[in-house]
């Protein structure tokens, strides 16, 4: 499963960073999901490989702009280019409404079905792949996280017995490593002898806006890699005054350490940190105080950066 | 008046092109018009030096997607960089009600009100130095087209009467350009004496999607430049099949032409038409239809192209 981040801006885009967006890439097939679409998110989408034919489903983790404007103008495009697989979006109840006033509002027309599923009354949602619980946040508006369970992790085939039983490399394997049954020198290879399920069912957390992390204390339980914002810094966040409704990098962090999670992904930077650091605000204040106080591996999302979660849960970048 | 376009794709965004947007910018201070605003037009204005504090009025052509879906995003921006001017919208009665369902979906509060104005009961809009006319349009929702009459031409200083009375270049020439009366060597210059009133108003007209370009022959007399949509190539245009609700290049450059207009700008074209000319269908052949029916001068616009309309009627390509 690879993490491309499409968008890690807050609030308003800047020259580098669109508002959120996040697509899950299956490593089998074409398949994948998109969680949050800020506007532009299919203007991003044109400088990767993704196709809107081959996104399965759409999550949104809550109603605000920065999270969700890039629906209609993403859809009004699948649509153009002849989608017509169904498309679940699962979102607050409110995206619902506003998607069916956009299209009636602009005479939009897609020849697809859009199936929607209020997030607020959904405890979770099946892929063939993965099951998707949902976690209520801590917001000025009702959010929620997303947490992808492997449903099934993927078998690895057992190559050193192949080997020792002198079956030879190609098309055998591949085919016994799919679950097929062979026939090799007159006798039956029955696949399940020759694969090897020793890999723990990956997990990821993706959290929407938020201020109280400890909220996915059980949801990252077993969980190797947690994305959650970290929007400021603790001396900003004090400036910024209360109810920002928005974690700092040292409060994620700090939980992050407290629950032993491997991997922590930080994203939706406000647009004040810059990547220069001539001068005023820069992400590595964000990266040093997350740093203070988390020993696991840190990763601080940029646009287009890639993550590939491995079959056996290692977290590692690839861009 | 220069005129920058934001985007000049049909329907979907391309890697080079954005969806719908063109900025009027004045020749004096900082203010601005925007002409359309599909999604990521608020993305295109962060490579400009164009602020959303100095933006006078927007003007919608009509409710389609391409051409509307970035007001959000534009508005809630604007919202947070702290804008507290009132904001005119002139657009169909439709996008009111939208930007309020939009607001209210995503608890979007803005520091400034918009002041919508619906396009279909506007005759037209006043602003400071331009009067803005409408003009209805005909596609497959209501269009609509802006005619910018500028209400008073800027005078020139009449600078061989001030050399041949000896009164000397600097801050008295600068007052009476202004039109303030100044006292010099004991006597009272009056600045009406020294202004030349001598260019014809500016006029330029920006239409929307629109599939019968001779609706605009009366507001395109006397006017310097056409803005208008060429979709597609008639070949193309045919395939598509009727009902398309476009203009083809040479539909809209054989109007050009029998209406004697000096300047004819085309944008709005279908994705298929690309700037690459290696394979597939070009921009070349958009240019060259055109080009074949129109003997003024003819500009195929890019994203920020910037033309500029000098005070004297001529257009000039600045990038």
């Amino acid at each position: 499963m690879d993490i491309l981040f499409l968008g890690t801006s807050a609030g308003t885009p800047t020259k580098t960073r669109n508002v959120t967006g996040l697509a899950l890439i299956e490593e089998v097939g074409r398949a994948w999901y998109l969680i949050d679409c800020g506007e532009a998110t299919q203007h991003q989408l044109l400088h990767t490989s993704l196709s809107l034919h081959d996104l399965q489903a759409i999550f949104i983790t809550h109603v605000h702009g920065d999270h969700c404007y890039g629906l209609p103008g993403l859809l009004a495009s699948a649509g153009m280019l002849g989608r017509k697989e169904p498309l679940p979006i699962i979102a607050p109840a409110g995206i619902e409404h506003w998607i069916m006033a956009t299209q009636q509002m602009s005479q939009l027309y897609l020849p697809f079905e859009l199936i929607f599923v209020a997030v607020e009354s959904l405890t979770y949602w099946d892929t063939p792949r993965w099951r998707v619980d949902t976690i209520p946040l801590s917001h000025r508006v009702p959010s929620f996280a997303y947490r992808f369970n492997e449903s099934q992790p993927e078998p690895s085939l057992d190559s050193e017995k192949l080997i020792r039983e002198h079956i030879p490399r190609g098309p055998l394997w591949g085919q016994l490593r799919k679950g097929i049954d062979v026939i090799h020198d007159g006798r039956t290879l029955r696949s399940s002898d020759y694969l090897l399920f020793r890999n723990a069912p990956r997990c990821l957390v993706i959290g929407g806006d938020n201020d109280r992390p400890g909220l996915l204390s059980n949801a990252c339980q077993g969980a190797q890699v947690l994305i959650h914002e970290a929007t400021y810094t603790q001396e900003i966040a004090a400036k910024a005054g209360k109810d920002v409704g928005h974690s700092t990098a040292a409060d994620v962090a700090s939980f992050a350490q407290a629950t032993g999670l491997p991997n922590l992904v930080l994203t939706h930077f406000s647009p004040r940190y810059q990547t220069a650091t001539n001068q005023g605000l820069s992400l590595e204040d964000l990266r040093n105080e997350a740093a203070a106080c988390y020993e696991g591996h840190l990763f601080l999302a940029e646009d287009f950066s890639r993550l590939r979660l491995s079959k056996t849960g290692q977290l590692t970048s690839l861009a």
